[in-house]
């Protein structure tokens, strides 16, 4: 008999952004797979199982939570934010890819979540108002080259960006080499927003402009919006500021050139 | 008096995938704004107003929101899936920017939402697990020319891409146009996931290689997500392939330079 594993996206962080199907779907399973702070969010009643990890074993937790769903069980793993965008989902289909057999009978279902630039671009305005992408600044698996690459199509092309993951002790100087690269393309003046616990009572939002940022400013669970050339700030008098990247681009005055970078 | 403007993202359609806080901030609001197929998803009760317009009246329906919400009224503007990718946010923004002190005044919420590539990803397994981007094929507010540039930005660097609003009847060929720019930097098998209404019955998800994609395989209620050069297929026996992006990027596998479009 084969089982059942449902991968979870719990959202930023605050209840209230939690799904009622992630809420079902959390509920449904006897067994709950998660990285600490993840499974620590949940109330699990007395029948279920938890199964707290830490964020640097990501394979060994999808093989234990394949494991006990080839042998029969309903499973949960849950992440933070939306399964599919640098989460659990890509890691267990990569599992299941070079697994036995018995991991591709496994049901599987993907429940999507509010993911953290998501909620960072609303507690700002509306920074992803326009093209953008979203970028793993890990270089754990990965060459950074080839995040170099991507940050300086995307700013030279005139595409916002999120980081994710942008900094952490083993990685110290990956967020300020990202920097460096966006400010050859983009004016000095490009709002960065800095977005910790987005949604939550304790939620940190701080922009600066784009010569100001430094790594040192995000910690590992900030989430870093870089704008494009045409992102704006609106000033409005006793309320923060509202950052937005326009729908249109004007060929005129949306260049995103290098020549632009004065 | 000043009032607030709330602008809420009700996810991909699915009730189930509307978070408590999008619940709460309908129930909150006198005026519910929106286009048809959003507003008519909510069940007003009696003292609430609904304001149901097309959806080519995106400036006139800010405007309309935001002149009740600065003479005091408590206003909600509805998005479909998150409200600050490609839907109201940035409107509202660019509204506020170019408009009266009176609406500088307004408090504005935006409250997220699981936005269409999240529900289609999650229905084909982790297609958007490596650094991704989102494009508004839509070229009525920047040139087309723009979009190709950042189409083939993406794919030369290894992103997968998210096509939102990726054909009309206005704009019929712009989608093949797209494609046949990814053709120029990745492989034939490259999987194109075709995604309409994620998430709810009437779910559709079609995944085609990118050598057989065609426009006509769309329509505007479809999301559409065009893989990397490193997207896999794991075949499973009796149930849908899994469609991911693997989180690492091998530099000899994974090179997408156009030479690896054979």
């Amino acid at each position: 008999m084969t089982g059942r594993l449902s991968i979870i996206g719990l959202g930023p962080g605050s209840e209230a952004m939690i799904t009622p199907q992630a809420r079902d779907e959390v509920a449904r399973a006897a067994h709950i797979f998660g990285y600490f702070p993840y499974v620590e969010r949940l109330s699990p009643r007395p029948d279920q199982t938890v199964h707290g990890s830490d964020n640097r074993e990501e394979l060994d937790r999808a093989r234990a939570a394949l494991d006990l769903a080839a042998r029969g069980e309903d499973v949960a793993m849950v992440s933070g934010g939306d399964p599919g965008v640098f989460a659990m989902a890509a890691a267990i289909c990569e599992t299941i890819d070079d697994g036995p057999d018995a991991y591709r009978a496994v049901e599987l279902v993907v429940t999507p979540g509010v993911t953290a630039m998501l909620a960072v671009a609303a507690a700002a305005g509306a920074p992803l108002g326009h093209d953008f992408c979203a970028i793993n600044l890990s270089d754990n698996l990965k060459p950074f080259a080839i995040i170099e690459r991507r940050v300086a199509a995307c700013a030279e092309t005139g595409m916002a960006m999120a980081f994710y993951n942008p900094i952490s002790r083993s990685r110290p100087w990956q967020l300020d080499a990202a920097f460096d690269t966006a400010r050859l393309y983009l004016p000095k003046a490009t709002p960065v927003i800095f977005g910790r616990a987005a949604g939550r009572p304790e939620q940190q939002i701080r922009t600066v402009p784009l010569s100001m940022a430094k790594g040192e400013m995000a910690d590992m669970a900030t989430c870093v919006i870089v704008g494009s050339v045409t992102t704006r700030i609106v000033e409005r008098p006793g309320r923060e500021p509202l950052i937005y990247t326009p729908r249109f681009w004007n060929a005129d005055t949306g260049q995103a050139e290098p020549e632009a970078a004065q």
